[in-house]
């Protein structure tokens, strides 16, 4: 699986996706394990548009452990980043009890690479890529087969789910030790084909709580969010339902509520977090007007810690829905229109007055950025191809 | 009490206050009788700032009901101002039982004149004022006594709250019919003589929905509203002891966490509901910020279906909190700064550097229209001089 650079140092390089949950993770029975304290679900979105890459390198040659983010060395020393790699080598070891651990290079330093083909800034969940991705190059790199999406939870929770493609559950706990508290495939991308994923990126200066520290906070202080663990598991259940089925409307209608429902306890915290502003209120109310005038719901919205929305919807409807969209959401002059909606191709359709006159909302110029249209897509992949990798012979990061 | 403004009309002129809840009405048990899912308490503000201002007629004479508000002629034919008319008749009738009732003159039409002295669209609880001026003027018109808040809460709920001055308690239902279920006086204005509101009056050009139909789609689709109203019971009694106890910071405290779980049930309701913009969220950590730098809660912050913010502090923490509000929401250019703050005098100050380079905010120019300043007043009260009457002697309102 590794490649040799050179004669002293072994390489692998892989990607993984970012996923967006429909059933929101928010808030930890133990903070340094990571364990939940309600189960999750996400999809896998897709890694032309949307991935984390990450090579990692052990050489005896290295003197110490080392990783750039984005071309930017960052220290190792975190604690998240220090349980992965702990935990990596403990599991390499304990598989090659008896046989020779020198060929793995287990005593020596490791190199890590990594970088997104997303601005990280656009707040897209790249942490959960990026763990993935460097928990799944490395578990390639020292040969630990089995499930590793527990390992991936101790470095950002919801990176587990990154470790599967499709529609992904991260289970809580039952064991006391957390140890089965890990990502399981609800479903594989080829289940549901037609599904897309459009992701609106949102303009926005403000400086947000972080995820860590706010769901900490809402467990603390939010009067509400004990109910909503209650509901969050019959939610689930639903919605793994809805997924089997392919029934897009309660997939649709759970996750709005979902999504809403953890914004109301974030608001419910004391003091308050806010994460979706006017321009998110703005599309919750255009994907309801849409969904009103199409008679169905076929669109869901969802957000997470910021302000972009998701919006999951049916291929069919792309054109329609993306026409809409982007007559009350224009980009700004300033920006172009050439590169507004990226990704997946679609048929470009100027939307029908008789829908734009039915939707009794203000036109947002430059309200959203830009647009990312994909689709449900597989798990992290290994690149075999030596080009792909993101060190120089020496095991540097390529500049 | 009844003036007479020729020899065929009686007539009656009142004001009633507006009141800000602390503890919020959201839900009713029973739309008709307008009986709510949980009680609520409020804060009667001063009339001189915000009123209500009813002239009531009654006349062999008139035709007909008629009713004017704000110069605009109204059809009296509503269930709600039915319903007041139709119950203050009633209690007259009973309580004339034996009497002359002609001298009242209840078998004859009445006229109705009403106006407030803010702009309506304010958005600050003008049909509180409003129902409880009418209930009031209307009964002392027929010389009702006894309990009417119970009348006019079948105008607008929370209407019954306006009927006395300080902080006042609208009591859930114990009996069957509903009839227990109106207001009482905690404390009066005197208690407390240091509370002082500011209310920020908030730019917004966006419709809202209505009061009456958001509450009803939450109560039918929000899943944390039975929480909610366990929860809303033990949070009265705690704000009724901080009242007594004229503990500020326990007061505040509970204000704004009420405040924000209201939001958050508006939020959990499907379609979600938003009344906070950009502008109230801001406000909301201006708030939260100058309580971290005085390292103590010296102001809260609660909003109704609505943008507005309305701020409770003491009297003697005015000027440095105006100063910080205004430093960070001047008013717009346009505007001009001379009626930017109405009300109450206080001690225009500086904000201080030592202050606003602690508080890490956009300065918001123009996004707050004006200020109204005011403390905490009395209830309805009957004006005797026949200058203030809403009346030409002819019984039609005076332009």
């Amino acid at each position: 699986m590794s490649q040799k650079t050179s004669s002293q140092i072994r390489c692998v390089t892989c990607t993984a996706p970012v996923n967006i949950a429909v059933i929101k993770y928010w808030g930890k029975t133990d903070e340094k394990r990571i364990l939940p304290t309600n189960p999750s679900l996400s999809v896998t979105l897709g890694q032309d548009e949307l991935r984390a890459k990450t090579s990692v390198a052990v050489s005896s040659r290295f003197t110490e452990d080392r990783m750039w983010l984005n071309g930017i060395e960052q220290s190792v020393n975190s604690p998240r980043v220090q349980n992965v790699l702990k935990e990596i080598r403990r599991r390499a070891h304990k598989r090659k009890s008896g046989e020779n651990k020198d060929d793995l290079g287990l005593a020596h330093h490791v190199h890590i690479v990594s970088e997104n083909n997303f601005p990280t800034a656009a707040g897209l969940a790249s942490s959960a890529a990026g763990y993935a991705c460097l928990v799944y190059a490395l578990s390639k790199l020292f040969e630990v087969n089995g499930e590793i999406s527990d390992i991936a939870r101790q470095g950002s929770g919801s990176a587990c789910r990154s470790l599967y493609g499709g529609y992904v559950l991260w289970k809580m706990a039952s064991k006391d030790d957390g140890s089965d508290s890990h990502a399981v495939q609800v479903q594989p991308e080829s289940h549901w084909p037609q599904m897309r994923a459009l992701i609106l990126v949102v303009s926005d200066q403000k400086k947000h709580v972080g995820s860590t520290e706010g769901m900490q906070t809402t467990v603390q202080t939010s009067e509400l969010m004990e109910t909503r663990f209650k509901l969050v598991e019959r939610r689930t259940e639903d919605i793994i339902k809805a997924i089997n089925d392919r029934d897009f409307p309660t997939f649709a209608k759970i996750t709005m509520q979902e999504s809403n429902q953890l914004h109301a306890v974030c608001l419910d915290t004391y003091p308050p977090i806010f994460y979706m502003t006017d321009t998110s209120r703005l599309i919750v109310r255009l994907v309801h007007a849409i969904n009103d005038i199409l008679g169905k719901v076929k669109v869901a919205y969802t957000f997470d810690a910021g302000p972009n929305a998701c919006l999951y919807l049916l291929e069919e409807d792309v054109p329609r829905v993306l026409s809409l969209v982007r007559h009350f959401f224009p980009a700004s002059k300033d920006a172009g229109n050439s590169s507004f909606v990226t990704g997946l191709k679609f048929d470009e359709i100027e939307p029908s007055t008789a829908d734009t006159s039915q939707i009794n909302l203000p036109i947002s110029e430059g309200a959203v950025k830009y647009i990312i249209h994909t689709k449900v897509g597989p798990g992290p992949q290994v690149l075999k191809d030596p080009k792909e990798s993101l060190f120089t012979p020496e095991g540097k990061p390529k500049l």
